[in-house]
């Protein structure tokens, strides 16, 4: 149950945030669902790659299809008077990508028994793996190795969960909107972890 | 039958237009080989991972490796003349890999009784991962999401083949090459889908 | 035991060699160790994907993530004095890491009777792998398709193995060495192989 909304709720951010990107990208209309469709079944690609569920099952997942199709197509016909904005809404529906799929990281890490720092870098690397794809084929640097504190949210998840401090559908979901905000408040106040490089 | 010759057509039209590519990149000796075989088996790679047969099949079809061998060779060989000829011989071998994957996408989620817009997805998706692959290797945005009509065929052959319309090998056969077809003169005539941006 | 001590030594030059062209990029603190982890684990990914393994195994092999979290954290303290040598050390690990999944996926290759061919690209695209990923990763172009020969030493693993000429943990280990080193005197002496282009 958990797993299933924690796996629509990521699918479809991912779908939006894709979208966006594509239009920034100013792709075709059928780039802007390629990209969204790339994004959404490609995060969820990398999470059952990385955690050994059959990749097949991604097809079997039927309305899900349809739910990203509707949101790809809102994006796409989203008045040109919101392209200023898209750039906030691209980072907001990554993070809750970002925060949906590090759970289920973590969750599955747990599940069999991991240490924590395993736990750790699984909830990092499902949840990083949607948008990593959506930036390769956008042509950009994957958000995750440079934006303001991005991997520090998704490594928080799985220190939550690895833990033991998270159980159940009532405090998953309140972990996944502490990390959304996390995440957003770090874009909004332009916070960055130390580089070596300005030591 | 069906399924071994489309995935021989499919394999060494993407090595070919792999070696294409490198040798546009000006890549050397082996870096034509390089990009030629993960092409060609990065769009294999692709397409078994996302219809859930085992990647490592793979290295078990070993005739093909000869061929894809054979294939690049020439394309090392080919005598510069021909290299102002290389863009649009690209676009041609990339089509037929398009094609042959797409269907064997289509047919593949057919077969496991998937609804139409899941079937469209397969079709597109393995259609176009080779090409992806070998676009990203090469440094460049992938064609899918901004060349002239290109994902639509290969949603095409999901629509044709997801709605029953085409059965046994003699169809299939005749579809393959309407795409061929359909995606080379959208290029010829630069067809294009509508931008949101220019509206 | 040779699997365990090759996979060990390919995972952590992987890391060692991502944690370097993460400073190189000037990525932040996660940064470093988001590219680290993924090069050395994303080399792992493709070597178990390539040559069949179950990639949820990455997650079970524990100490190797204390010791690879190790290495990458004393890349990151290097002072930055070192900086000017960085590249050649990138270069030397990423050989090493080359080295060590081209004979992993050369032994694998053998173990399932493969033909020479494919025993030569199974070393070559296994041996590439991590680095391919920490490339583009990096937004780079992947240095085995320009880079001074390399592709060349992984395929000359594979013959090496394919022929029977190696067994056992003392000849692999030091056909790991020669191929270091042999990749070290390519960089060193600036070998290249020809391009089509100059000819």
């Amino acid at each position: 149950m958990t797993w299933d909304i924690l796996n629509i709720i990521g699918t479809i951010a991912f779908a939006i945030s894709g979208a966006f990107i594509a239009r920034e990208e100013d792709y075709d209309l059928l780039g802007v669902y390629v990209l969204g469709f790339t994004t959404a079944f490609g995060g969820g690609l990398v999470r059952n790659l990385l955690i050994g569920l059959p990749i097949e099952n991604i097809w079997k997942q039927e309305n899900i299809f349809e739910i990203a199709f509707l949101g790809i197509t809102i994006v796409f016909f989203l008045p040109n008077i919101w392209i200023g904005r898209l750039k906030k809404w691209v980072v907001f529906f990554d993070a809750i990508g970002l925060a949906a799929f590090a759970i289920q990281g973590a969750n599955y890490a747990v599940s069999i028994e991991a240490p924590l720092i395993v736990v750790i870098m699984a909830a990092t690397m499902t949840g990083a793996g949607g948008g990593m794809i959506r930036d390769i084929f956008a042509g950009r640097k994957p958000m995750i190795f440079h934006s303001e504190i991005y991997a520090l949210w998704a490594a928080f998840a799985g220190i939550a969960i690895g833990l033991g401090a998270i159980r159940g559908p009532y405090a998953t979901f309140f972990l996944l909107i502490v990390i959304v905000f996390l995440r957003m408040i770090s874009v909004y106040f332009n916070w960055n972890l130390p580089h070596k490089h300005t030591k």
